[in-house]
């Protein structure tokens, strides 16, 4: 069966605090923004922050990248698209891209990779969750 | 007996990431400056947020005031002052006073007010925490 | 000519890095909330952030207050209400509420108060800034 | 002549409000330490953001990574070391390394990548600045 790929999208609202005294989006602040597009991924296919801790788990970060092509300003209308990569590992990994809506431009694109962690004990665990499996074959997402 | 007044001060450290598009310290900033003092405050007192913690309490906000007088820049030097105030309720109240070292001028002053919150059971305490009236007998802070 | 009251509202998006290891949204955070209220109302009546740069001036906060009645917590669905307090002075002063939507329940008050900084020598002005008047007059606001 | 490795250590306190639900520090807070440990090096060597922004120039990031290990705690004590990584290129390259200061380990590492770009025009520049050229001298960075 062919993959077919799994994203969201969402509108970027940047904050005045958000920006800094370069008038433009502070570099940290883009894992906000990343932040809201998992959460919109979440949503839509039903693998929200709270969904996760409610199967018992967290899903901390192990990894993060940026590359930032050209600054966001103060007003820029902006969206960021998140893409999920299907790994057979018991892994969350996800790719990002944010675009100028003035000028069709990627300004930045962007990698995560996370793991699970029991909620009780902070261990990470090696094997697939089964509340993850079973949304791995929900959505088409199994070798 | 004469109440003494306690009180902590700490050194400012101004990031990059904390200074708006004015080339100021974004406003919402100073809350964390205030933490940084109750800190101070609690580690040279024993009332850190551990301690609390580890007496079975977390110490929510119910009241926080700000009033800027001048704003503070990336480079400047300075200084956060935090004095307690004495009360016979279940409460942390304290003020607070961000000097400018190079002019010696205030620029900032502020007030808070915390309340005593079971940490298992999210409930408030109107009576006074053992470990905090002990903490006020210690100090000389009882009435 | 009887005053009426501006006001506008704003859903809250409460992000997962705004809440605390309480599990509730970090008392500091309410200012940006605030900040997204100051916004929304300038969308609807052309006071935003960027119309007040482009007439020559900042807006700077003087004047801060929380009053917080009961946290927010991650997943929580909420908006903030805020309310202009017409006044002679050269000054912006609102009111905010913010309400949980599930009970109903006013969690937060608030209020601030702004003044007008020339964006070029960083001077307060007293006096009403000329684009000023002209949006008090526009919206009924003179006294 | 061989190159020798500039680096820089810092302390880091960690803040309550940089704290996350999952009681450890949130992920995107690293971006703050890394910005602290830039400073130091920076303080250190006579390459601080003052001085890039005296001399004419942003360095904004164009490149970021973090590799998680280990979450860091409210209350842990631990240390950020920085690296630069000498090259011809007009660029700034640093690595990163968090370590716990309790159990020795690293619990996070990094890598960064800034360009220079001229502040009145905000036009990237390709060839070194001049007073860039300078300090790699004096440090013995040129090739």
């Amino acid at each position: 069966m062919e993959e077919s790929v799994l994203s969201a999208v969402r509108k970027i609202d940047i904050r005045f605090s958000e920006v800094d005294s370069m008038h433009v989006v502070w570099h940290g602040n883009y894992a906000k923004y990343f932040e809201d597009a998992r959460e919109a991924f979440g949503e839509k296919y039903g693998l929200d922050y709270l969904t996760i801790y409610g199967n018992g788990y967290f899903a901390p970060l192990v990894e993060l990248t940026f590359k930032y092509k050209r600054p966001l300003r103060y007003g820029d209308r902006a969206e960021i698209r998140i893409f999920y990569r299907p790994t057979e590992a018991a892994k969350l990994v996800f790719d990002y891209e944010i675009t100028d809506l003035e000028s069709g431009e990627v300004v930045l694109t962007g990698h995560s990779v996370q793991v699970f962690m029991e909620k009780e004990s902070y261990q990470m665990v090696w094997g697939n969750p089964e509340f993850f499996e079973a949304w791995k074959r929900k959505w088409g997402m199994m070798p």
